[in-house]
């Protein structure tokens, strides 16, 4: 985002939309980041307003992490696709353990999208990056012509400082350590699928989106290093997520079915969406993998913190040559909680 | 990019085609990772698996850039997408004087899209980060459904290192300093525009789609802190980068037009589809502002290097209040150089 604009007429936000030259590199990609983006993410380094963010660090271990949204509605009960992608760029830094700092935002719009929604979106990123300490400081814009891009996508990287001797990753779960979650699953899944769906009595299921970097923070905080791996379960929810930490880890894992939150009316969405809860995602949830002598203290300091306050062990890894997810059922049965086949759920995010 | 995959049958690459389920978080994502990316990637960081890449920085000051390309057709004389969105990343992070060392890519692909595609793609990426010694160490796939997007879009985003002491910024220009491209300009959106109208006869036209940053590193070492900032002229060509320039460093800039080095064939093509050269994109080149004192041997140091070897002096930084970027013509005329106004070559990077 280099740009600077000369005096001109502002953009008409409440009836403008966004045609082909706001990304044609000239004058009108100019305005459309100043006035939309530079004046929702103002921040210094944004500021200096050339192709590159430069900013210091100093030694030690670094996390960068991308994602790309392409949710549909981009608008939905509890965010949208401008805050969804701050949270969701935070929360993979966040599951590294980093204290995520600088965010770089790319936009693909499609010719014709109103200005006032490219606006509300922004602002929106604005007050999730502020919210979370992160400052977007580098972007790019690029616009298609119709029916050549769905509205909006956007794509964050950032950068997170790992703080010393934290090193989570996926590959640490071992057998005997417990299997938390920090709250209710798949609240952001079943929230999109009843809006797209137009289940209209359901319609107070709200998107949990939320930025988890302060959560992870006083989770190292209580467990140091007995805090094996953290994961984010968004696309492809639980299940899909429980089986890779499975096979990084070489392990089983062994869930109590009646161990595992789920909402009231996000259960009954996805009954009536044919949907199973636990392939459902959540956008503001982790997974916690920890040594069993810390699983108490764990959840005790999970619980303290607002988006924790659901926290509970839904688990055990166990030793498994097959790495298999397995659940115990109420009525003492048992299945295998196998990987996602099939598309399940498109654009959740 | 946090997927591994259990054994199953591997992808058909030739006749295959990217469906919804390989968006969705499960195993058909974790088999496209794995066999189309993770295979043309390879590298330790992205072979841990987990949604960052954690790596080890020393002290000093680091350059992010983020650029989303929708270039089209994705397949063009001299590149394609994948090349491309490499070296235009490598190239915003090295007009900050930085060395690229990392990238993450984040893709949004349209339902239905070849997988052969794909694997070209990829393949052209591992190949254009290993020839830039620049890891792509984590990224992200969504996919959208059949018309919900064109193809594919590629954003990459950039981490360089900043040697001491380099400084390089668009608000360094000063009057009297001398303005330098590294070669010839137009190559790039020429190509593409060529390939786009069916222009048979120009096909010999080539984007010059490269990796700046070894040139950099030797314009650097030649002009120290006499060097006063680099830039690609890439979406809107000079003409807009210029402006840009004039306008964040509060001086005018005038150019002469004989001294601007665009191809007899690009020149041609141009004229045909009624384009300025002055406005169209190149993809590995680079406009230089350097003290007077410097010039000469800058552009010496420039011309020793295979991307530079047709560099020169294309003009002066003068002082103007109005910040116009002016060229001389030779029959002694002149005019303006405006601001790119409207649409001129949409998706052209």
């Amino acid at each position: 985002m280099s740009r600077q604009v000369p005096r001109q007429r502002r953009l008409d936000i409440a009836n403008g939309r966004v045609d082909l030259s706001h990304g044609a590199g000239g004058r009108a990609m100019a305005q459309l980041i100043d006035e939309i983006f530079r004046a929702a993410f103002s921040n210094p380094l944004l500021d200096q307003a050339n192709d590159c963010a430069v900013f210091p660090v100093t030694g030690g271990h670094i996390a960068l992490s991308t994602d790309s949204y392409v949710v549909s509605p981009i608008f939905f009960p509890g965010g949208d696709i401008g805050s969804l992608a701050v949270h969701g760029t935070i929360n993979d830094l966040a599951m590294a353990g980093s204290v995520p700092v600088y965010m770089a935002a790319g936009f693909v719009i499609e010719e014709g999208f109103p200005l006032r929604d490219l606006q509300r979106i922004a602002a929106s990123m604005g007050t999730a990056s502020r919210a979370s300490d992160v400052a977007i400081v580098t972007g790019d814009i690029k616009v298609v012509e119709r029916g050549k891009a769905d509205g909006v996508f956007i794509t964050t990287t950032g950068v997170g400082r790992i703080p010393p001797g934290v090193a989570l990753s996926g590959d640490q779960a071992r057998p005997g350590d417990k299997v938390l979650v920090s709250g209710f699953l798949g609240d952001h899944g079943a929230a999109i699928m009843s809006k797209r769906a137009g289940l209209g009595f359901e319609t107070d299921i709200l998107s949990d989106s939320a930025a988890l970097h302060t959560l992870v923070a006083e989770m190292i905080r209580a467990s140091g290093s007995a805090l094996r791996l953290l994961r984010d379960p968004t696309r492809g929810g639980i299940g899909a997520t429980l089986n890779e930490i499975a096979h990084q880890s070489s392990v089983g894992i062994m869930l109590r079915e009646e161990a595992i939150p789920v909402r009231e009316n996000v259960a009954a969405a996805c009954e009536l969406l044919g949907l199973d809860p636990l392939y459902v995602a959540s956008e503001g949830k982790l997974i916690a993998i920890v040594a069993p002598q810390e699983a108490t203290r764990l959840l005790q300091a999970m619980r303290k913190h607002p988006l924790g306050r659901d926290a509970c062990i839904i688990g055990d890894v166990i030793e498994d040559p097959d790495h298999f997810v397995q659940m115990t059922t109420g009525f003492g049965g048992g299945r295998i909680v196998d990987w996602l086949f099939g598309e399940h759920l498109p654009r959740i995010c």
